[in-house]
């Protein structure tokens, strides 16, 4: 298993992540995404209207090297953000479904960068950046 | 100015943008951050706790080429998404406040994507993808 049973149960808690892919000059982009963990590969799933014409999908297919976050606002008094950070190498999945186009872009986690997510709020540990490399 | 005056709106209603950077191998990574628009500079400023120990700090102190996207859920039935990006230039500027590391990104835009800020929610034109380049 790639993500903790805390960091899983946290993206199913979040409705948007936000993907950041290189683009052809060696420039990052950013857009907002729908996800979900697949749990018989341990990949996190990005799917999207028209998603293979995208052009976070041709960056993928060309350099699959991306970073993936969802975050949410803990608390405002005092201010508190947790998220969720994972990087790894994505592919560039194309399909076709009774939809159309059903194509999804899967990463494979590599490091997994959090604040919050393995604590419960108010946890002296909570605010504190927790690393892991995978594989 | 370069933004309008609803990308700058919509800027002010969020509380989370997340930026991504570009790591020393040339990978991107992305966290949320704070930020505000100034409107002397006519840049985004990103700010946080810390923000000049932070790996997001080194890696515009060598490579400025950034994107920066706020977001959110307009509607969930029908799904909607609106989000501002904005790509360009940081600058890493390094300050002391009376609170101790007051450091900033400061992001001059250079390209401006969106769906759904300049146009109201049901709008025919509110789920169109503009891009707009600056300078």
């Amino acid at each position: 298993m790639s993500l903790t049973p805390a960091e899983i149960t946290y993206l199913a808690e979040q409705h948007l992540g936000r993907l950041a892919t290189i683009q052809p000059d060696g420039s990052p982009q950013v857009k907002p995404v729908g996800f979900s963990w697949n749990p018989a590969l341990g990949t996190i799933d990005i799917y999207g209207y028209n998603m293979a014409s995208s052009q976070k999908f041709r960056n993928v297919s060309r350099d699959g090297r991306v970073a993936f976050v969802v975050d949410d606002i803990a608390s405002t008094d005092p201010w508190r953000v947790r998220f969720l950070e994972v990087r790894g190498t994505a592919e560039a999945v194309t399909a076709t479904g009774d939809d159309g186009d059903a194509s999804v872009i899967r990463i494979h986690p590599s490091r997994v960068l959090s604040i919050g997510v393995e604590s419960p709020p108010g946890d002296a540990h909570s605010s504190q950046l927790l690393t892991r490399t995978i594989g």
